[in-house]
């Protein structure tokens, strides 16, 4: 049997509820398709782990991941005991760029039995792909501040786009619309007002789409393209972008289709140098921790990408997405239903009805 | 009388066609609240002007516009003659700049008569408003390319944010809040992933904030807090953004309430030294342009702006402001309709009607 090494890191708050669900639906889905997960739980990259040691992960964080196909990954943040950049720099932004995890892939789509906030729109109205740039763009901690504390205080940032990185997932995305059957991609972009960098970015588009004749491109401004998420979501098949229109656009899909509570995300090295890691899009929730009831799904989902992504090419690791997914859109319809979506069911309760099916 | 001597530059597009309705009812709206406007046209800041001149306005274009109170304006943008960046940053932007209208103010509401795309919301569920950091911040052509042409291109872009910059727009969005009933403000932040001017951004914002005892804040980052936009709007009030994050949310913003056509915006500076600008939020419509089909709203709306922050203090232009509104609404309500609301009615008859209201 086909064996893949995973390393589970929980995190903070509600990642430590949905990982034990994950972990028994991606169980459940391996035993049923013929293929072995070694799992390794890690309790670092967690607020408790920096309370203890000053410091996000050990320093040899790099050496223990040593031989892990890929990362469970719960949430991390926990910003009553650590600041936000701190916990998020020293561990999730670390892993994606030291690991060049360079896509984060994060499918929007809308389920029958989860609520629209949409006005009209049934499942099948929404159903994208957001191809998002993962390890450069606009988040740098490059800059600094001069004339600091007085009232002349200048603050520069910058954003660092290379071709190499630029190139590349713009690559990927044409590829997988050129996969699919719509073959439509849409680029994100901010060239009107962003003067240096987004006039390139477009350049790199140009220039990358001219090897793919069959995909439709339509190129948008992240501002109207916000507007259109909302407004036109059925035009959308797979969407491109930097890393912080990327991130803005992968939270604002699924609000569309009802809740960020759903959605997954594979942080990926498509040339499988270094483990990918698969989390959901929500973060650590303080706010509802403790209480079992957070929904799992977008960390079971985020466990049938592993899958996928793992055995791709191999067949079982396809299907047993297949199954999971199929597993999600019947519990979604049938029940039970966390507090989120209207019921009373657990975060238990629902790894284990979603286990069952699988 | 109160005499305000007025720029009208139309731009491209459909800025032409809905410059006069805007207009008309502005005119209608000064007579009937006892004020003139001395109003010049100029027909630069155009695609037109810059086929004929090669740059998007004269050398002497700050002398022409001196003594003006205010410039209202309508779009700019033809990229099939110019790209958007060239005449974006030759007009547009520069009178951002140069006339130093570092407040983009952005109401976001939704009316009756305008079918909601977010399920279940009523009019008076979503009305809040943008105040958007207008003149620094992302939007610069500061960077540049390195190893240009070749495989290891890298690309800088720089964002400034001064102390002077930031205090000020926080301090106008706090003294905004302070003057309304919910007295809520919302910062938008990335401080988790932007790590140097956003932290940064955080701090001034805490400390504008801690004169304003009575104001309750709210800070989001740009990921969620534009899913919130979709998922509760109705926790809005006023929402404080960085030059980006609100060019993003006040397209979001009126998606949300079925349209951007209808989206006003105020350019200001508030301190009257230099002339502030009066635009709708939509551009140049080069799809729908020469049918005269565009629906003027945005730029009637944008004229109640403009008399308003003319007359600030007066009251005439606040009941002008008043009254202009309550015509749209009632237009709204009652029709006639463009094409945009599902009706057959002109740019030129939906001006009529509002001034006839007015
Ligand atoms: C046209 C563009 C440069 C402009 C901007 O991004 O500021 C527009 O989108 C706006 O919001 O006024
Ligand atoms: C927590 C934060 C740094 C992170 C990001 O912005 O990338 C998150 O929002 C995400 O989308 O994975």
């Amino acid at each position: 049997t086909p064996t893949f090494r995973i390393a589970l890191i929980a995190g903070d708050g509600i990642g430590k509820e949905v990982m034990p669900e994950g972990l028994r639906v991606v169980l459940a889905a391996a035993e049923r398709f013929g293929f072995e997960l070694d799992c390794r739980t890690f309790d670092w990259a967690s607020a408790d782990y920096y309370a203890a040691h000053g410091q996000m992960m050990p320093d040899d964080w790099k050496a223990q991941l040593k031989g892990v196909d890929a990362l469970y990954f719960g949430a991390v943040g926990w910003p009553a005991t650590v600041p936000d950049h701190v916990s998020l720099w020293g561990s999730l932004l670390k892993f994606r760029r030291e690991f060049d995890q360079y896509i984060n892939l994060r499918p929007v789509r809308l389920f029958e039995g989860v609520p629209c906030p949409l006005a009209g729109r049934k499942p099948g109205d929404i159903d994208y792909l957001v191809v998002r740039e993962n390890t450069e763009g606009e988040y740098t901690s490059l800059g600094g501040v001069m004339y600091e504390g007085t009232d002349r205080e200048i603050v520069i940032q910058e954003s660092v786009f290379s071709r190499h990185g630029t190139d590349r997932v713009l690559r990927y995305a044409y590829e997988l619309a050129n996969s699919r059957k719509r073959k439509h991609l849409t680029v994100a972009t901010k060239s009107n007002g962003i003067a240096i960098s987004m006039p390139w970015w477009d350049g790199r588009a140009d220039a990358i789409g001219s090897e793919y004749a069959d995909v439709t491109v339509d190129k948008q401004h992240i501002d109207i393209l916000s507007a259109r998420f909302v407004l036109q979501p059925t035009r959308f098949d797979v969407v491109v972008a930097s890393n912080l229109f990327g991130d803005i656009l992968s939270d604002l899909g699924p609000a569309t289709t009802g809740t960020i509570g759903l959605a997954p995300s594979a942080n990926l090295n498509p040339e499988r140098r270094f483990p990918s890691l698969f989390e959901p899009v929500h973060g650590s929730a303080p706010d509802i921790y403790g209480q079992n009831i957070a929904n799992p799904i977008a960390m079971i989902w985020s466990g049938a990408l592993m899958l996928d992504f793992l055995t791709q090419g191999q067949g079982a690791g396809r299907a047993a997405h297949d199954a999971i997914l199929g597993a999600i859109e019947a519990v979604l319809r049938e029940g039970p239903r966390t507090r989120d979506l209207g019921g009373t069911a657990s975060t238990t309760e629902l790894g284990i009805a979603i286990a069952e099916r699988v």
